[in-house]
């Protein structure tokens, strides 16, 4: 059961897709969030998943709201394509799930007639990178020569061998269908997992030269500790949720006398 | 698969939804078994599960019983309005299995006319409290004025960031269809799990007050002997079980020789 | 995907199911594969599910063959009562699974107008019984005063607490649709797992004389030498089955400089 | 959710399917991806799966594809049967899984009116094997009469008992469907897991002589050099991607002040 929930049906003119979310040094959710602020991005949709972790989050810590990803809107004024933002809480807690939510956002936006996918991710170098670079991969190899000016190492396959998660698996599952796409990814250290904004902020700048969007950077690091608050919170709550569930089938408490039992 | 059973099927007025299941403290189902024995509410319904863990539970010493959740309900004398409860044997052994099973919960009782859902909980503090206080979180802001008398904390959120399993996706997944609601928590030391009557208490007087209820406390000590038997029999299966699985799992006996496989 | 295949259609006239799977002691398995050989009961139909290892095993040292679960049927020659008996090598290896298997084989023998259902299983004591029992638990009550010359002490619930998988939750299912039953468990040490044809016998007499069945026991233990070598093997496929797949998991072999990651 | 993409329908003369995926010793993998390249045999359709890793693989260093399977057929310019294969990137990760995916292949090339199947895959020996022979089980004891000069020793359960993943249940599928088959398996070491050239020779060898292919083996030790590679990086990939796994769940880092919860 994965459900989305359209709040809106916004016409779209040649929409693209952008989607980051939680992951290694939370670039994707960081980048996207920042753009969805910055352009004033309207959402118009939210998805649910029994992929997600079991529980609610309490939201200004009183109210419980399920974990979501949710879908926003810019219609761009000069007219030249406008976007579809995916970001959100979290990511399916198993694999099967990944696939599952994976195929319901990309029958969501393809209705909407979108046939270019951008995905932000982290590569962990488990360095503290000075200078982090954006690498980048693609679904059609035309697509190398198109961006070559944006910034971006497209030899990431020297790096790393996978891209895992939904970053990939959407643009995977995109090229199925027809669709061309990126994925981006910024370097950073990946461990201990804190945010890393100056990795966004680079992967930022590619993906808006790519798309020729006109963002300021300025506010990066002020919205970064706006959103960093609630993204760390939702990150301790599916280690400990993690945690509880080990805890649970780790500590039975069990009489000897009571190992007793019928099969 | 997860199955709902009819055993009647009651005329309902504006009926709220109660539900208390096992969990930390056995709060909610200690609670919600109390107000089912005072207010003689009826059995109308039960739901079993895949979800649930594959063993049955001897009843009586004799009588074999699948895992259960139960219906009840209950008919003011004063017309104010009708009461579902929800309470049971056990909650989900997956994490898939809490969302289904609370979306078929709250199907079932949509069609009774459920607008409210109130549950029950424990937040678990590490530390034995003397006087326990009932925490809350809702699904919209208003409930929090609206019952803001009675005794009820609703800045939870200030100390801890979730809610697990079916007291908290009840919620989640009830404001998704427009119904409203709050999750009552009653503190409890959590560790050992142990049930805790006092805990109980404090969050069904915060119950009644909201709801209007007049139901004597007199009794809760005794009713609390009575469950507890049952409640910490199925714990301790459901412990046993999982031990029983991990055993199977850690130690095979198998010959070096034998190991020899194909694949 | 639980399959079964019928092989044949039989006319049966008021049958019983008696269910004895592999489980502690194999007390289940030996005991219905006995009566099996000794009635010369008829193979009609075979079940195969996702819920099994996912594994082949091979027979008279050549053969492919997919774990299954067999339907074997007898036609009484005194018109009393036929019996479907089910047996098979191996019980499903998910949570999910054994309710699946256990409403496909319900759904099946309800087909052909089964209301009474006999399940068979072992109860492990931990110690070795110079004088093993046969337990019992039951769908309903009646049943303790019905079967109270069998042999079988019913107050089981006494010693344990409950009876984890199919032959639990095949009563407990059957309870549901209506159908009445007995498990009949066999004392055992459960530890080591090993083949317990004592307790069988002690199950078988108490089986037979409820449907007075008229059966020599003379050959219970050539039977049970024959069956124990299959028996075994599938046992320890299983315990290897589980090591892999551990083993699998537990020992990547990565360089460090590998570890860098995307996501 | 697991899909198959046809590129192509091709007609097809009383086709058999030969299939292998990696595995112990990457046999089958090596055997298959040999004939392909020797026949030039063409592919004509693609397979994909939720129970496949959820992760997609850089090609070429900068193009994201999601892991599949290859169905590849081969028009016989003798006229006496084409040949569809099966060869891949990797099995299912689950073990629901491996039966969905089996039975999905199943369905698809009987379309095309296959009836035989043959199966590659290792027997791992735990010791290096000087001279490794070829083993095999078949779906029906006249297969083993019938392919009695092929090099192949059909007591192959006198060694292993069980054939798990693809290569032992596709064959047991297919048994169910009617179809015949034999899964040949090379004798290798299977420790530590390296891609084995000659058992996937001796395989090749008796394979060959089965279906009277003309294949010249001289080139098999260049093609092992191409292919190593990059069943190489999944291999490793997939076992960084359980490690990850693994590590996400292992150290949560998590104040001891955090721990309460609530459920």
């Amino acid at each position: 059961m994965t459900v989305i929930k359209a709040l809106e049906e916004p016409k779209l003119k040649n929409p693209v897709l952008i989607v980051g979310l939680p992951g290694i040094g939370n670039i994707g959710r960081v980048a996207v969030g920042y753009l969805i602020k910055e352009l004033k991005a309207k959402k118009f949709a939210q998805l649910y998943s029994e992929h997600f972790f079991p529980f609610v989050v309490l939201h200004k810590s009183y109210q419980v709201r399920l974990l979501k990803n949710y879908f926003y809107y810019w219609s761009d004024p000069k007219k030249q394509r406008d976007i579809i933002f995916v970001t959100g809480d979290c990511q399916s807690q198993s694999p099967q799930g990944h696939y599952e939510v994976a195929e319901k956002v990309l029958d969501f936006v393809e209705k909407y007639g979108v046939k270019s996918v951008f995905t932000i991710g982290g590569l962990a170098t488990g360095e503290v990178e000075k200078k982090p670079k954006a690498y980048g991969s693609v679904t059609h190899k035309e697509l190398v020569e198109k961006y070559k000016n944006a910034g971006i190492e497209f030899e990431v396959g020297k790096r790393v061998g996978y891209i895992v998660g939904a970053a990939g698996l959407l643009l995977g599952l995109a090229r199925e269908r027809g669709m061309k796409g990126v994925c981006i990814l910024g370097e950073t250290s990946g461990f201990p997992i804190v945010t890393d904004p100056k990795a966004a902020e680079i992967v930022l700048r590619s993906l808006t030269k790519m798309l020729k969007l006109d963002v300021d950077m300025g506010r990066l690091a002020e919205r970064v500790n706006e959103m960093e608050k609630f993204i760390k919170k939702i990150e301790s709550l599916q280690r400990k949720a993690v945690m509880e569930i080990a805890k649970d089938e780790a500590t039975p408490v069990v009489k000897k006398e009571e190992m007793r039992y019928i099969g």
